[in-house]
């Protein structure tokens, strides 16, 4: 039987075209609408809202659907009260668990209003009542454990989408469009800018970086970045970490000269050979503790006291001992450096950038450099809406940002 | 000082341009190079062979040009015996160990010619006299034990390169050019022929996918391909089965119907939900034998016992309880279905394709289908080199080769 | 001084985000808006309709403000009489011209609203009222000649956007999001479908191709779709057609098989030899007439009494003597042959591909297939807004369509 | 009958894999071969030579891969005399006319070797005896005409390849792999250094240049390198003279800023509307005297007194009155430029590009920067073998070229 809830959502929703999206929802999800209200903004800085009546063939697809337009930002009118149930299996939610957006949100609890803690999209809200107030958080589905209470359906349930016009914010002129046709050196410093809002509130700039860094020639740029203090946290793979330490160890070695411009054939040979001088050393913070490990941007990370998080990948050779091998626990650790974060920047890696942009909250505002568009598209597409995109060469927009950002910073000839 | 050692190589040593590239490694390690003898090969058909002396700055920097030369089919003129050290650390080989290719491979050890099982690059070679005839084989580095007895240098090895003419072998007729620019419809029929003559031979046929495989709309081609028993082992991530039992399980429920052509947004809520299923069910295989997932081509793989090993990223959401989530793991679960494989198709994936060819013989035919030419790049790039790439669209291509081996497969209307 | 004007739009406005993006315009333009009503269709299927004032900084910025807006189908409200100024010089409009759109246009002169002929984007409208009822006429910038009568300002115009719904209409189901991630064989057949549709009215179906056609190795699977009928006109360069002349001329006699899937590098000396045997017969026609040329695409077309438009670039060799060497009389000649066109189809190119959708009317039903995303990202960047685009392999699908449309098409074996 | 000829090329034919493409060629052709002699350079540094008896079918087939061959370098050991015949129709040269290549070439006639006249692919060779020494210069097919002289067959002819090594030259130490994964930062000082070494010659600097340069918003670098006397000649097509006009219209007067990083949509009504106004004033230079255009990169070649060729294409609206609208009057005008350069950059175009490249002798150092890895491939497959690419973001690209050649030259803040 037809079953349905009245929506409202507030916001600029003509003009961002949110609206448009909201529709779309109900039409793919099987569901019909009827705007019940629409108070339009009549200015161009006013708001607008709606008042939507959503149905939908039954309660259960109802109730999906409410939970899918929650992520819009889509609120029940009467939201009344969360419904939870109890787990009864380790990493299985309830069968109708509310699947989470990167939003705030609040949850309405015993009759008040709760903000959810770390917001992450795609996972199951605790509520953990042992303390007064309750306290309501995320978790991923492979930590939750049986008996924990799990918020189920959309009832009780309030996403706060960020209230955007297309002109405003620190990033609100980077268009969301794709497109390697934009005025580069502009972006770089509006980029720039980013960083040093964020450092100048207190808050961490966390990078995300694949192999393509030291590929391009960047790593000097990047390592006067992380000891000029621009770089808090890095997020890597196994690889960005052994082309660097290779790069240190045999870079010069061996008459093959980088900053030549002779490209490296991909060397399985000095690329294993690295690895094992690590693996034997210990560590990486070992390898420079043993005075083996002396340049690169593993160093300055080491050096400069500054933290990473190396996740491996089925690619991957060796690994370095301190990469985390599985992926679970790696997220874990990924999670844990989150607090503080005020400023991501995701440079040359797609499996990276789309593991970070899935745990990170869409209030960290998200800067995504790599020369291949499907990486940014792939990211928007994942649902980190908040992400802005540059098409451009991982190697000069580094050297740009680290002329920018960089007292004194040149390129060094040779 | 200086060091010299005499190697030699024979085949079709100009066409193929692989002294080209022999030349090439030595002036990159920064050594230098005499030819002492070069047997041309007057005709067409004829081989050639070299004698040529390659000489270091020291005989450290020498040990490592031969042994990549060796990478190349180039051996030494006088091998010698093969040095051995005892592994002194779980995980880490010996300082001047032999790192491995992934060509046929042979030992002298204690007078005789042993040959290496399960070739595979970027490994160590252990000797395990403890049998007679002793064994050797290849060993990644993660799991070397101390006390293991580890080739080191480039002495007493032989490496049989393929003797290949363009014109030659099952896939000679594939350039290794990448390009979109080929007459598909053919590469489709020789793909196909490889694929028979395989079965014919009474090997495994190997597919390596991702989840573009199911975005295509490619899955029901791909499990009449399994149907037919042209698919005996899976390598995928969480991706591709995850996708794949989404499809098949929310696939029309929701109005949605891939098979009209409308694009699936990538809702994180099918997604999860789906991921939620399977792992209350246990694994997949309990799903399909709870009734739980009835079509798709996971279903079609258990159904049909054929294998699959899933290895996880870090980008997952869930994952499926089969999913490997220790990735070293993963690639030892790899590894392990890898014997009686005579065929390896690789379709739409960069991850785990670049993963496989890491484990894989060179004896093994290699082709890679991929719309973004990247990728088939990046494999040769890592050493795959007997990869054949076709850079054309997943789905029109799992569609042809359907047609062309399963009888009377033809696309369902709707 | 700031000056506003009311304008008026209906239709689906806010699921197709039409008025977000009219909205964006005026930003764009720097002017402001008030909206003065919004009546929303309560239900899925209502028409909205909105009422808006629309100011600018002085008379001219809105005109042209108004003139922009009117390529999205919103009107003002009460549009006047259209203003008309002589053109002074050959080849230049007046200063205030109107720009046109590619939508069905009315023009208010003399009391009554008058239909425009050929609706073509970026030209002026030119009044010949020498007749009764007056014509009113697109022509591009390089023909209008002094003393013709142009339309100037936004009054007196009314552009008829077509009321879209994104699932309506034959090609309502292809999302206009560019992707090679799309069920590839259901796409197929709604191309087909389109074919058929515009062949069961009568009208003409218009290809424009590029060389990859022939290096895919689609030309027999295009040869049977000439033959069988579903191809009425050919626009192209002198690339496809050399290359196709080449192939007919050169494809086996030289030992090189296409059909054996052994790529042929891009020999000048075939193709320039090509182009001089066709030159010296005097034209492809001429080459078929004297048993010069006996098979491929341009064979079937003139065999076939079919229609081509073929204009050169500055990339050319040659040219082929029926090779336009003037752009501008080239776009002439491909206008010429729009009337009676009912479906359009561009097959990899992007140069031909951006000529053909300047010209084309938007009420023309219009895909296109490209291996590279850009092709048809572009394309619906330049206003060809009713381009509906296919990422996929051009060999293979023009393979599947031969299959699809014409019967007892089969890819032969060589 | 079995024919056959002896030849020879001398050169670094092993590490350079240009014997492995030469016995290629032969293949390809049908042909066969016998290597009679070959002296193998001892040393990396000797240069080595062969001596091969190339067999075909018959004379026709074999003077075709005789043709082929000498574009590799390959001549004849006893090249005899040169034949000619007299061209009988315009525009059409004799059947068996040698086509050229773009390296240096000389003629044996009457007994004394003559050096051919601007060297450019694709050409006939004409004869012109009626000076002393005789006159034999390259002319395109579509300006030869009836009555004269035309090299016919590969007899009497010398093509004096390069003898590169790989790490020889301005331009050696880049490789010829087109990647992204370079130190782009180095990259950019070695084509300042190749621009820098051009200048001290007194040679001129000729660039090649599309849109994207003023998209990327590089149009002020490229001002600044104009100014700076780096730019000498422009070849481009109407697009980059458009937008860039447009820019320098309307970049700021209708509130849209390019320099706050916003994006510009293609609205046709700007680029219509500039194309008028310049239409209006006749040509770019008259704009430029009227006052009408006042900045940008045309307005700074008018004013420096640098030469440009604008050549247009069928999807051009106006064109500008600058532009040649004939292509093949286009391509000699481009011609008529080339006397004089020595060095060539082209930007973020593929037709221009290719363009160039087929009318650029081979002496003639080509660098080509595009973010689209397929503009350099198609560069180097249709013949341009001296093209060295670098797969760059263009906006970053010209910014740091003009911070390595400008004295003085900063990004300026807006």
């Amino acid at each position: 039987m037809q079953q349905s809830e009245t929506v409202e959502i507030t916001g600029h929703l003509i003009d961002t075209g949110i609206l448009s999206r909201v529709l779309d929802d109900v039409r793919e999800y099987g569901g019909d609408w009827v705007i019940d209200r629409f108070d339009v903004g009549h200015e161009a800085a006013d708001l607008s809202s709606a008042r939507i009546t959503i149905s939908a063939a039954d309660e259960e697809a109802l109730q999906r659907l409410l939970m899918r337009l929650q992520s819009r930002g889509v609120n029940q009118v009467d939201p009344g009260e969360a419904e939870t149930s109890v787990c009864e299996m380790d990493g299985v939610f309830p069968d109708r668990f509310y699947s989470t957006t990167n939003l705030d949100t609040r949850v309405r609890w015993q009759g008040r209003w709760v903000s959810v803690q770390n917001p992450e999209m795609d996972c199951g809200l605790i509520v953990d009542d042992s303390s007064d107030p309750p306290r309501i958080y995320t978790l991923p589905m492979a930590d939750v454990k049986a008996g924990m209470l799990v918020v189920c359906g959309a009832s009780g349930l309030r996403v706060d989408a960020p209230v955007l016009t297309k002109a405003e914010g620190s990033f609100g002129f980077m268009e969301s469009d794709v497109s390697s046709e934009k005025p580069q050196a502009v972006l770089v410093r509006q980029v720039a800018d980013g960083i040093r809002e964020a450092k100048a509130n207190g808050q961490k700039v966390l990078w995300v970086g694949g192999p393509g860094v030291v590929h391009t020639g960047a790593a000097p740029a990047m390592v006067a970045l992380v000891r000029a203090g621009f770089v808090d946290v890095l997020f890597a793979g196994n690889a960005l970490a052994t082309h660097d330490i290779e790069s240190a160890l045999f870079g010069t070695s061996l008459g093959v000269d980088l900053a030549q411009g002779r490209g490296v054939e991909h060397g399985h040979e000095h690329h294993i050979r690295a690895l094992n001088t690590i693996r034997k050393a210990g560590s990486i913070r070992a390898a420079v503790d043993q005075g083996v490990l002396t340049s690169g941007i593993m160093h300055a990370l080491v050096t400069g006291d500054k933290e990473y998080v190396l996740v491996g990948s089925v690619r991957d050779d060796g690994p370095l001992p301190d990469v985390y091998t599985d992926v679970i626990e790696g997220q874990r650790a990924m999670r844990a450096k989150l607090p503080g974060v005020g400023f991501c920047l995701m440079v040359a890696t797609m499996l990276h950038s789309v593991a970070t942009g899935n745990i990170l909250p869409a209030s960290i505002p998200l800067v995504c450099v790599d020369i291949n568009p499907a990486t940014v598209t792939k990211l928007a597409d994942r649902g980190s809406s908040q992400a802005r995109g540059i098409v451009t060469d991982v190697g000069l927009f580094l050297e740009q940002l680290a002329g920018e950002l960089v007292e004194g910073y040149t390129t060094k000839r040779s």
